[in-house]
């Protein structure tokens, strides 16, 4: 049982570390705010809740529970009961996974709690040290600091998402190999995971500055709405990491089977060469009696000079007839425009002129 | 024809086991609570459930019927008609299969049936006989813990199912084989399964949380609302599931495409190797009157030679050009970052600091 | 022009094969129960229609119209028009085909038509004859009866093609053929296509069970709701048979790619073995004067001893080395308990005991 | 510029090929049915337009534009602005490509334009000649007529689509060529840009049919109904090729890779019959002076005999191994099942004669 | 800091490039029109913008932020808040990236800011300095000639997109390469990155159109309407370019199987030709005492006549047997028409005569 306190007093006096009675007659008082953070909750943190605070039984054992919720409001009339999701990062999984924040907000508390050490905890609590905002402006605005930090501290696993998708990207080009699918694999189940929990989280930001519920006031639904948009902006840039890595898994499949062409294209050649000029030595190998090439003088060499001739020709021939290519001119002129936009400025110029005058 | 059943008279008393006479004036008498639970129900049955209880014909034939029906939830007035479905233990079948409990539940009775054993029914009365608490607090609260236990047994099986993806997950870079395919095909068959019930079954309870029926109670609406939250939780591990499968189906088709490409890669340094020695052992076998180098003294050690120094030359080569590759450096980079969210800790934390200046 | 045609006449007696005059003061009288029944309908079939019954231009077009119109519900005011499909059993086609029936209902007549012979109207015909109860109960009821048995009638072919997709399931992992994907090509349009017609099907039965037409009366919407859930079933047991058919299509796809190995592993070992010998065999046939072996009194047995040993080495070596791979015990171990469900009671109870405490 | 025009005076004279004056005068009028339609529409057209009709900016701007827009409706008040599309029966392209027809509908005038040569129109202009009906019932239904004409002209090219989509099916599965995999590609984009357009005009022509828009009568709506029912159609046979298309697509893989499976198996059947005799013919080549079997009188013809037991037992051997597969009985019959369902008649006999008792 | 500004005075004057008092007085007399437009925005920025203008500081924030938001329309009351996205012809990145435009629209002002050069201020400053008519109409029309602007401004990268998805429909068909699938993947992600954009900002547009913010006059909002549809085809033609990318992709996959069937065929004709030659040579090599063909005069010759029949007859029976195969005439009928609706009049004029009739 491990948990942090503060209560902002009616007269604006801020107080710490509260134990169990101070909490108790903060909660009854119905005045002041009072915020309650649990950390690694067990059931002697259930048994404190439901001795202190008045809440439904039900939410209590999602709060206490180890076990994953879907992030939701659920409306219990006096105070609401808020689950969000951000980075875990204490997870030792391959891939991304998300951590749990639960809230009780009611309109002189806001009862915290987490399984897995969250920044945005940490975070708030310190800006309520230096300068006690957050706790000033009601416990909207408090619990509205929580969900906006767990939500913003998502951002750097976006952002080191992308830079492996980049990295991805490039080896995939130059030199895929059997990690690099293991990469794809990973990012791609990364980007579903962190699609799951925003999908039902805009939900209920979306309700939550919509005025659904009387204890966030119209002024503080503006800054849920703001929430919002990250959320947005979080799936649009987890979106394209998933199309990258969709592109990536095709690109890679193409790659083996282009690369066992080219292993094919060296046997075939290797066999196209050898094999007729073995059946020419062969030939000459036999024992016939009367094989009259067998007497001539310069017999010998004039076989030598055949398959040195044969070989020079055959591969120049596969050469010639494309085997092994070099990337032609026309498909660079596509993919440079492509990647340049820069380039359509002139043309782009063009087309916008008449629309000027 | 098998059932059990218990009667709550008005004034408390609990008694089970009732004949059909009981049975029939327990449930005219409109007072108390009666529960009766069919087993593998049959045509006795139908007979049974037509001449005691008022249904309406065409939900005591989806009753009776051993056909499957979807989660649904149909309102007849005075009672409404309930199809919850279940994992059903019982079954022999390669993919996970769906067992259903049909309810009917009234003010004062709760009819449920079923054709497989099932865990809640089991569960729910140990519970009325230990404490009889379910039967206490109204038709609508038992009701609701049938389908609690009912859903709550769906777990067991996700959780199997996440162990064997992540056996599948081993298996598939180690040593991807057709039985692994046939266990992702099963896995993925088996979560489609489970999808296909979960759908409608949110719907139903979504439905029975908000009121749209009087026979539950305002006080009971957030059990259901809290099984609708267990059913997100299903939906969610059984999606990830899925997303495992799909993954794991991908990197087989590659995995046989790259064991392919190593196949061919031998075959190709074999015949690269010895198709071109063969030439040169089949060109001093020819029988050539004038061949000057067979007279030489050394020349059958110098070819000797010249084969070895091939061998040895082109071993080399096709390993420096890669052919055998070697996992290198920047890709193991990729993957260890992916994996391991833990190390995104510092370059997090640089990220987070100017924020809370 | 074929129909035939019966007239409960209001004091309850029953007649039929109505003539043309019967026909039209039975259906101005507005009393009684007039069903007429169309086949194969033609332009003969529509100038009497339009001459006899008073409907409106455009549904009696889609009425007599050989084309197929999707399953719909217009509203006339005083009479609906009604499109349903069905399986058409007389169907030469490869891929399952559905076949419209039409109706008219209005208070008192059902007008119905048809292409292609319908069991459901030749069912509800005998079933007229014998109790008359179809017919007794009103217009609503009657085209209830229609529509009921023309869905029910979907369900053989269902079970035929969910026996379809077991044995396309057997047969791609014993023994995968190009007709077998032909079959599963086949089972996959058909889903489609009964897909296709009961989506919008069950719209229009979830518009007639609801009320939003006054000639479907309050008791017989429940028996709409009824065929509703019939089409909820129908469409989930199509979902599970593509679902098969896509997971075959994969499985093909790979045992494709993994006989293929197969192939290039049996080419591959017998290069391996027989060009290294036979540069052997071809060193000692060439012709150097100074060739101490050649000599040797055992050489050549030593020859062929070194070779005999080689062909017993490679092919130890390729077994060894997993190319002819068998089953490992691992992954018999994850398929097995996906397969058997039984097998997760033990593990079940473990879990499920804490919750009965 | 060019343009015909009719118009119904209100005495129900008819006259055509009005000049300026007249059609202004008409349309100030504001009684008759005036209708004019524009082909290639340019400049001097618009300047037509501005200055006779009263339009709203915008809309002669959409009217006059050469670009393709999406089908719509505008609500001018007084007038509505229709844009709808059928197939561009002029199109040079390789794939189906459509083409607009604009409508501004008033109260007493249709003006619509097209920059290509529509059939619609031609036959609606027919029909006036011939009946005067279409311009008789009102503004509403001669535009009904334009675009019923125009969408049933659909028809016509999705039946061909349905014929090549059948050859396709027809020749993927006989000889599978790469053009094949073009026509595929053709016809799966002329699916898409069917559906494409027919999405947006569904939703249109429910609108239109539904009343709310007053120039649209009450009795006719239910013409605009039936168009919403011929788009149905059309985008259920346009998805049936769709699915059509894709099947072939995968068809077409698989059968590369089978090709390539047969391809394998003749290169590995010669490699394994004679590497091994060519060992055989080298060995007995070797030059070694103990070699037994060279003095022996029969050993040429003994090895002789070998070699064509060894050519003929491994052949035989390929065969019995299925390297050369036959369809075997079991898939067939699966086949014959899916393929013809008048079979499953007798079948569905059985199921469906409990019911009828 | 770089802005420019210009402000209609109430009666008519035109006055540009305010310095900071006069854009507070313009800004505060509630009267004329003012609009300031930033470019590059950073912290003087925003110093600047929360001493003169009144607005939400979250707004503040996001028009600041230089990291990307989704479109958007936040409402203020007296103002609203718009975020819009064009296209990025600054950006160097391959993919074509997308630019903000944030606007803040007041009844008397309209402030915007972008962080890359957008050629919709300069085009609407052009114009405002000729004619002065964008900023005569009011703020709410200036707003719409800045996103019109914007938006339209998205065609020459639509139109250059087409250009090279024409491009690679062209090069996939002769000449598949690594570079052509680059191509694919740039085309199909720049695509995605339009489709993302398009999504919502539809979205905006149907609200500024509908009527929802006052800010917007009745009469201006038709030509938002406008933009909407403008929007529309915009996501038409790109998503047509994305069929194309998908098709192309599945051409590409199928041509290296393809190109790897061709690569497989020379080889096991070269083995299937020149093996069976080999052993003949070697049979004949072999040094067996009595072999009787090796005294025979003609015998050396006889060999060589069957060494060349037998090349000549296999290269004869590959080609027979259809291994190089030349695209037959029934296939080139299929695509001809398909590719060429022309053909399809005749077809279809023998369809729309009856309908004429």
């Amino acid at each position: 049982m491990s948990y942090f306190s503060y209560y902002m007093k009616p007269d604006g006096e801020l107080i710490s570390n509260l134990n169990r009675e101070d909490i108790l007659s903060a909660y009854s008082s119905g005045k002041g705010l009072l915020w309650v953070d649990f950390l690694d909750l067990g059931d002697e943190d259930k048994k404190f809740i439901e001795e202190v605070f008045n809440f439904h039984n039900l939410a209590v054992e999602d709060f206490i529970s180890p076990l994953i919720h879907s992030p939701k409001v659920d409306d219990f009339g006096d105070y609401i009961f808020l689950v969000f999701h951000g980075i875990n990062y204490t997870s030792d999984s391959d891939v991304v996974e998300t951590a749990e924040l639960c809230i009780f907000l009611g309109p002189n508390f806001v009862v915290s709690g987490h399984n897995v050490v969250l920044f945005c905890t940490e975070a708030v609590k310190t800006s309520i040290e230096k300068t006690s905002r957050p706790i000033k402006k009601g416990s909207d605005f408090l619990a509205h600091e929580l969900v906006d930090t767990l939500i913003d501290n998502v951002l750097p696993t976006i952002d080191r998402m992308t830079e492996v998708s980049a990295d991805i990207e490039e080896e995939i080009i130059q030199n895929p190999q059997k990690t690099t699918l293991e990469a794809i694999m990973k990012l791609k189940r990364s980007t579903l995971q962190i699609h799951r929990v925003m999908v039902p989280q805009r939900e209920v930001l979306s309700r939550l500055s919509r005025g659904d519920f009387p204890i966030i006031k119209r002024g503080t639904q503006i800054f849920y709405r703001d929430i919002y948009d990250h959320i947005i902006r979080i799936s649009d840039l987890n979106q394209t990491n998933r199309d990258i890595a969709d592109n990536a898994l095709s690109t890679y499949l193409s790659s083996i089977s282009n690369r066992q062409n080219e292993v094919m294209k060296v046997l075939t050649i290797v066999a196209a060469v050898f094999l007729p000029l073995s059946l020419l030595a062969g030939i000459y190998g036999m024992n016939f009696d009367n094989m009259p090439e067998l007497k001539w003088h310069w017999g010998y060499f004039a076989v030598l000079g055949i398959m040195a001739t044969a070989i020079i020709g055959l591969v120049w021939k596969f050469w010639a007839s494309n085997w092994i290519t070099i990337g032609n001119r026309r498909v660079q002129r596509i993919i440079d425009l492509t990647a340049n936009p820069k380039r359509l400025k002139g043309y782009f110029d063009s087309i916008i002129k008449p629309k000027k005058e």
